[in-house]
C-alpha cells in the first residue's frame, strides 16, 4: 500500500566477533498532514539486520513531523487523533509569531514537541517487539507533501 | 502496597565474556484509570540483572496505557495530572468516531500519544539513575482494570 | 552565549578491547521558564567520548523541567512553544491541588509529562545525528532560575 512511497537506503552492516549493528534510513514521501504507518518498513529493516537480541532506535531528523506508536487496527483512531491535534494546535492561531512557512508552520512544531522525535524498541528473536495492536507511525504535520527521513540504528547485545 | 498487583516474569540472562543483558517483563494489574508506580519493580529488575553500567529500556505493549516519569513524593501531583488529562481529552467527546470500546476508548489513545510508549534509563553502579523525586509510572487510561505488560531490557556496556 | 551557564562534569571513560562508553553530566543554570539550547554541549560531549558509532542517551533528573528537540533557527518558534504551553497548562489554575511550591508548580509537572525525560540520539562518524534545523533544548518550566542536571551516556557499538 505504502510501498511506493517508501525508499530504503542500502544499510551499513558491521559484523564483528561478538557484536553486530546496522544503520539504515527510510525515506517516506508523505501526502500531507496525517499518520503514515511505517511498521512493516521498520520491521523489515530489523529482520534484514540479522540482529537477534538488541535494541532498535528510530530517530526522525525533522521538527515538523514526528513519531507515534498507536493503534493500527482501526483507521478511525488515526482520524480522531488528527482531529484532536487540529483542536489542540489549530492552524493560523493568532497567538503564533512564527508563521514564515504558513499557518501550519508553528502547529507542526507544537505537535512534534508533544509527540516524539525518537523511539526505542526492543528487538527479540530477530524481530521488533510490539503489542498486537501497536503500529509505528510517521506523523506528518504539514499540509504539503514532504520527503521525510527516518534513521534506524539496530544494535545487538549478543 | 502495589506488590500484590505486580507479577514478574522469570528473566532471561545472557552472561557472555564481556557482555551482559537481561530481558524480563512485569505484569501490572491496574485498578482502572490512574497512575500506578512501578519504580521499585523496575529498580528490582535492574539490580537482579547484575548489570553495573548500561541502559534500561522500558517498553509498553499497549496503546491505551502509557509511561510517565513524574514526581513521586506528593500524591496530589498525580491527581492533578489525571485532572489535566481529563480536561485535555474528555471521555465521550462528540468529536470522536472511534468509540467501539466505550467513551474512554479514544481518550486513552490520545493520552498515550502525548505521553510515552518507551523510556530509556541510564544504569550506573548497578542501579537505575533517577532524580530524588522521580518515579516511573504506568499510566492506565481505561476505566476498567486491565492487565498490562511492561517489557524491560537491560544492556551492559562493560 | 550560554557557555557561562553550563558546567561539564569530568567524564568517566571506559576503553576496553572492543567497547567504549562514557558517562558525563552537564549542569545548566536556567534563568527561569523557557527553552535553553544545549545542542553544542551534548555535541561536545559526544565528540570528546571518542565513540564513532553508537547511541547517546540524554536523561534529565527532574520533574519540573524536560527535554525537547525543536527548530533552532528562529527564536520565534521557541517563544510560540512557550505561549502554547502557557495556554495548555496555565499557572494558578484553580483545578490544581498541588501548589506547595507556587502557582507554577503543577504546570511544570504537566509540561514535563507531555514532553520528555529522556531522549535517545544516534551517534555516527563521531558526532550526533541531527537534522539541519534540529536543536536539543532543556525546557525549564519554573519561573525561578534553577540548576538542572543532564546525564549523558554515550555507548559505542564497535
Amino acid at each position: 500500500m505504502q510501498g511506493e512511497d517508501v525508499e530504503r537506503q542500502r544499510p551499513t552492516h558491521a559484523h564483528e566477533l561478538e557484536r553486530d549493528w546496522m544503520h539504515t534510513s527510510i525515506e517516506v514521501r508523505t501526502r500531507g498532514r496525517g499518520m503514515h504507518e511505517v511498521t512493516s518498513d521498520v520491521r523489515a529493516a530489523v529482520r534484514s539486520s540479522g540482529v537477534r537480541e538488541g535494541l532498535c532506535v528510530v530517530f526522525l531528523r525533522h521538527t515538523s513531523a514526528s513519531l507515534v506508536v498507536q493503534e493500527n487496527a482501526d483507521p478511525s483512531a488515526r482520524r480522531d487523533l488528527e482531529r484532536f491535534f487540529d483542536r489542540l494546535a489549530p492552524d493560523g492561531d493568532p497567538v503564533y509569531e512564527h508563521d514564515a512557512e504558513g499557518p501550519d508552520d508553528m502547529p507542526a512544531h507544537i505537535r512534534a514537541a508533544v509527540t516524539r522525535t525518537s523511539e526505542t524498541f526492543i528487538v527479540t528473536g530477530g524481530d521488533l517487539l510490539l503489542g498486537t495492536w501497536q503500529g509505528v507511525f510517521l506523523f506528518e504535520h504539514r499540509h504539503a507533501p514532504h520527503r521525510r527521513r527516518l534513521d534506524l540504528r539496530v544494535i545487538a547485545e549478543a
